[in-house]
């Protein structure tokens, strides 16, 4: 059943909602985490800043709001695979069940035992810091603000924290949106490593079919950093961006009658035109990782899903299966299609802290992880429209590097998602949320905040 | 990208294969499987019917067909959720990969190790018996000519044999079709046991919904034995058959254009009308299962996903998680859209042939395996279409129940998936196929005579 909309369909703040829910569908990113939301109005009486956006973050929780209990759930209550239903408030449901909305494929976890997270649990909820407005709050303050669907803390290897909110447990997977890039870097510096996949070489030495497309003079290197000079819009405001071809190609997005638009990633890649040089700015295009993802399935002969489980996630020893959404022929999503749980995150992120050493077995060669915390060009990120906001940064296998004084580096996905390395603190944060705003920039400053308050206090 | 049909359209034989798709999409049963099927012309060459029929098995394996083979795979060997795409030969891939084609419901194993499966191993692959035109062949011909995916056998609680072809493993779930209904009735079954369900009671007390329908004035008992009379017709070879309409309802056949049809599970059901009387004669009809389902959601408060994996999946040990597929509210199918490992299916076998008991534990009360093994109506099903072709069988909380010398009772799903449970001989079979017909009239007649061969050796 349809869940019937109150709002009139042609207003402002729908059509706004309708591109949020699409990029929630695709898991993508804003074309900067660094640049500034359009905040939506607030309705109602006015309440402080800071108390309505606890009363909103507390009233949006989806056990309390009450989507999709009962047999059948009421109409009113429903999360389909609409493009309205996986908005706010809805997607704080939906993330946690993207399985149930699309078609997915397995990276199966193995036979094996999970390997142990050992614990050590302390309450970090009180630590303090202080927001961007000067107001005085806490660690706990931050999760609820931020919209936080679950977050776990490891400190030198020990779970000091683990919290879950809402429809997500410690055993559902939750998307990870463009955090899943990272994991298509990685995989792609590890086949470099293996020099099975060469940087230098030419898109088309793998992919002849891009030759006559934006990727056809472009390296494998500039894919990994995001360099490449492409006709490709993110920008959700515009309805003719070509976002919304991608969409309707990954059958994400609802195709209209009669479409005779590319039908799968694959067809549509190809339809990628050049637009300014390669190799001379930053630009953070999803694009880009599904051109990735496609190299490493031409050059290992697997898909992304088995080449993941038999990389990562199988000698890791996750402990439950993951999966990628799949579009209509099977492609999973490079870009943004991966979901997993809080724990095998944590796994992941403390394998790359421990320079690619985990379960008793080096997994990822070191020379892979100390290329990404180098980092990438920072003059190219400076003069990119993450720069501003993001100063001193840069861009590696998909990666975001701070350069700062604990080598942060970090994985990024809308919404909240989020993989942090603090190297220097022994900190590992992973981090599943359903922010009302897609953009990271609109949780980063208190993210930052009381992610830095935390590694000071354990570091004391 | 659709893959391009060399047929016309309108041929008759395209529409059979339609009406096939959508039913292997539904995972439904033919009317009857006692029912003998129309057998396809046969093409090519006069070879004699046995040649022929091993040379198709052996060339319908999915890996020399190269379904979804290549990154993207060429268009002639894509399979997708469309009605031609999962038919035979397609279907030989399908089967194991529904996950990808549509939306799915976890059936979580949990986090503790999985049961062991003992091994005896022994090769049981050239055991003769004498098909019923005649001809000598071994249980190994049975398995290629019943276009078997894989098959786990145990005997006396140990694995003696486990063989995979094509496109299944050992960790792949594969669609269990109406196997799945078995399931679901002895879930009811273990809630009546709880004194949770009342099987005398009408099906309005639990579905006050459904009280101006052909449950209106049915019992709970009629629904789980299927003695419902109500006015729905699984004729694949009728396009107004009610079946379309549960097809169209649950979202697995496409919809046209301004369909305004139920949409979802819950709402096709509303619609069913009275159609003779109940408690008279064994029907088969998958809607029975569907309501089933909704009952125990209601009576439980729990997903059928949620259920199935608290009450059984968890308890009994299961090696890796299975799934239903859902529609478009995220209803799980009770009537044929589970899927599971073979050797999942193969530990629930067995829990059954132990009354109940399990990796240590009483999973199942023992008056439940009793309540199923007693059997139903004879009567009610000797006058059923079932009846004839089955003789001497039953039908209760929905198991087939042989009435055998050895106490044989067997989960069906159709084009050949099955749980066979001789308990004199302490045998668990459990088989997944891709038959080219869907009736398992088409493979019963070679299975039962491969099976009673196989539980003849082993008692020797």
């Amino acid at each position: 059943m349809q869940a019937k909309s109150t709002r009139p369909v042609n207003d402002v703040r729908c059509r706004w909602q309708h591109w949020l829910a699409t990029m929630t569908l695709l898991g993508l990113s804003m074309p900067s985490i660094g640049q500034a939301p359009a905040a939506p109005a607030q309705g109602g009486p006015a309440l402080s800043p800071s108390v309505a956006a606890l009363a909103k973050a507390v009233s949006s929780d989806p056990l309390t709001m009450g989507w999709m209990q009962g047999f059948p759930p009421p109409a009113a209550k429903l999360v389909m695979h609409t493009p309205e239903s996986v908005v706010y408030p809805r997607n704080r449901w939906a993330f946690s069940h993207i399985r149930e909305l699309v078609p997915t494929a397995t990276v199966w976890r193995g036979n094996g035992p999970a390997s142990p997270l050992p614990r050590a649990e302390r309450d970090i909820g009180s630590i303090p810091f202080t927001d961007v407005d000067g107001t005085r709050r806490t660690f706990a303050d931050m999760l609820t603000l931020t919209y936080t669907d679950g977050i776990l803390v490891m400190h030198k290897g020990k779970v000091i924290y683990e919290r879950y909110f809402g429809a997500l447990n410690d055993h559902t997977p939750h998307i990870a949106m463009s955090v899943t890039k990272s994991l298509v870097g990685t995989l792609a510096a590890m086949l470099v490593a293996d020099g099975k996949l060469d940087p230098a070489a030419p898109v088309t030495r793998y992919l002849p079919e891009l030759a006559d497309t934006a990727y056809g003079d472009a390296t494998v290197r500039e894919v990994m950093d995001m360099t490449v000079g492409v006709h490709y819009s993110e920008d959700y405001a515009n309805p003719k961006a070509e976002i919304w071809d991608y969409a309707r190609a990954g059958g994400m997005l609802a195709r209209p009658a009669g479409y005779s638009g590319p039908p799968n990633f694959y067809d549509f890649l190809r339809t990628l035109r050049k637009e300014g040089d390669h190799n001379q700015v930053f630009a953070y295009k999803t694009v880009n990782a599904e051109v990735l993802a496609w190299i490493l399935r031409r050059v290992s002969g697997q898909s992304l899903a088995q080449l993941l489980s038999a990389r990562i996630w199988q000698p890791m020893g996750a402990e439950q299966d993951a999966y990628f959404t799949v579009d209509s022929i099977g492609t999973e999503s490079g870009g943004g299609g991966f979901n997993t749980t809080l724990r095998d995150l944590a796994r992941f992120g403390e394998l790359m802290r421990n320079d690619g050493r985990f379960n008793g077995r080096q997994i990822i060669p070191t020379s892979v992880v100390a290329d990404i915390r180098r980092g990438g060009d920072r003059a190219k990120f400076a003069n990119s429209t993450s720069g501003p906001a993001l100063p001193g940064w840069s861009y590696r296998d998909m990666w975001w590097v701070t350069h700062d004084s604990h080598g942060v580096y970090q994985a990024f996905g809308v919404y909240g998602q989020r993989i942090y390395i603090d190297p220097k603190a022994e900190l590992t944060i992973v981090r599943y949320a359903s922010h009302p705003v897609a953009s990271n920039a609109a949780n980063n400053p208190i993210t930052f905040r009381a992610f830095d308050a935390l590694a000071q206090s354990l570091m004391k």
